[in-house]
């Protein structure tokens, strides 16, 4: 069994922040993810509000981001998911698919998956058309027709990126206003391709060996509608991953995020929590670093005990 | 009178990531700062810890950052001192040296500013050898004898900075131990021309036209003894800017930093606060940036109320 001062579960933004002050700090750091390294942020066509990058891809940033942790000796573990979690004693233990290692502190940083629409078809036409990442398959879409579902920040972002590629894009809402940033709503608004049906939904999702139509229905009217389209962006937002962590006694909120204080500590000692699986109101790349580092910070100093914490 | 949505007083990582935040979501924004935009982290020699940046001079963050918040159309008023604040009613009222302005919300981000040690000649001798900043005074000394006064981060990294430059740099510390990151002290245990002492305190800086030497005490045997010098670099820590804000109604800790809550805000509504001025447990850039975008999206929820919000 490997022993370790602190294990970090989650290498998105969060959990590489914590990495590399955690490593600085002199500590002996591993990093688990059961994916590659970079969290949701890989999944971004372009970030323009991390402070000191104008603009970048989420890929790039991701990447600098592993890199720098890397540059610093952090031990980076992808594809490497953890099974359980046994975090109430003073040691604790983190299984994973294969292997089982030991530390003094645990920094839960997992992040969070998105969220299903619920309509008929979605599962089934998962990746021949149904798809949650416009960065990653809006690219097979050049010169079709595409709806986007979701009225928040990431659906005007994804809107934004396919209306580069796809001849139309249709946004899909089920309020009658934006729950986004003006500038993005802006820049939307101008886009001449870009065509939003608020109040609406999508009841069905159709097709044969790939999306053909979608079935909408008007939620102020209840009248349907079918709409012939090739592909389907669902961007309503995300869900917490905290469900091992909750098994092994961290608290959750009513909507399943993981409580944390301004230390970044759950509700077990020696276990912290940062990033978008956190409570915490704001779910920002510059917030999951602010996180990320304070984690650490009282990580490094709940297994130090230095005289200045005492 | 000017009348704006959110007025950000503090053009640092933190006042700089919130007017990112707050021009993106459509406010009407202007930052002051009685400086140049860039804070504290401008006197940085380098930064290594900023995720996403390897290795990058503060100077150069900081102009990256205050860059980012110009492209987006921020608008920064530098060299513009606010005299006071009005923050009880619902419109916040700010008075600078040259201008009054009016505004919706309130997000304080004016900092720190470096600790003095009290001893005598230290207020004489400023700018003639005795400095607050290795970035901005250090290369006056190449070749010379230099000595640095603390032991916690910023100390560690004046030292490991000046001795590139200077002949011999001596530490001169109040502990036994350093409260530092322990990769930072050892890069200075493996510098050649450092020479650390432990348990010793600066009584006296003397000189004529500039510093010559300095009086150290041991604080454990209470011994004297005289080193000669050329330069005195003091990195005792920092104390909070929160003058203003506390004397228009906004509540400090015991140490004068601002109380906030996980959402930024103070006791006051409508006026938030970020970064180093606030009593939150970690002062770091990456830290600042996450608060000051929290400041932003709350500032805005404040101000517009959207539905999600109600």
């Amino acid at each position: 069994m490997d022993n370790w001062d602190v294990i970090i579960v989650g290498a998105g933004s969060a959990g590489l922040s914590a990495a590399i002050y955690a490593v600085r700090s002199g500590l002996k750091t591993l990093v688990l993810d059961e994916k590659f390294a970079g969290g949701t942020i890989a999944d971004a066509p372009t970030i323009v509000n991390y402070p000191g990058f104008v603009s970048i891809s989420g890929g790039e940033l991701a990447q600098k981001m592993a890199d720098h942790a890397r540059a610093l000796g952090a031990n980076i573990h992808d594809i490497e998911a953890v099974t359980t979690l046994d975090l109430k004693g003073e040691t604790k233990t983190v299984t994973t698919t294969g292997a089982s290692y030991t530390a003094k502190a645990i920094i839960i940083s997992t992040g969070s998956h998105y969220k299903e629409i619920g309509a008929k078809g979605e599962k089934e036409f998962r990746g021949r058309g149904v798809s949650y990442c416009g960065v990653c398959d809006g690219p097979f879409f050049k010169g079709k027709r595409v709806v986007v579902v979701g009225g928040g920040n990431s659906a005007c972002i994804t809107t934004l990126y396919i209306s580069g590629l796809a001849s139309q894009v249709t946004v899909i809402h089920r309020r009658q206003m934006f729950r986004a940033e003006e500038s993005l709503v802006n820049d939307l608004k101008a886009k001449t391709n870009v065509n939003i049906l608020w109040n609406t939904e999508v009841q069905e999702i159709k097709g044969d060996r790939q999306v053909r139509s979608v079935t909408l229905i008007d939620n102020s009217t209840g009248q349907t509608s079918e709409l012939a389209v090739d592909a389907v962006f669902v961007q309503v937002g995300e869900a917490p991953n905290s469900q091992l962590a909750n098994a092994a006694g961290v608290e959750i909120d009513e909507h399943g995020y993981i409580k944390i204080d301004m230390h970044q500590r759950t509700n077990l000692e020696g276990v912290f929590a940062a990033g978008d699986v956190t409570n915490h109101p704001v779910k920002q790349v510059g917030t999951a670093v602010g996180q990320g580092i304070t984690a650490a910070l009282e990580a490094y100093a709940f297994i130090r005990r230095p005289y200045y914490k005492k």
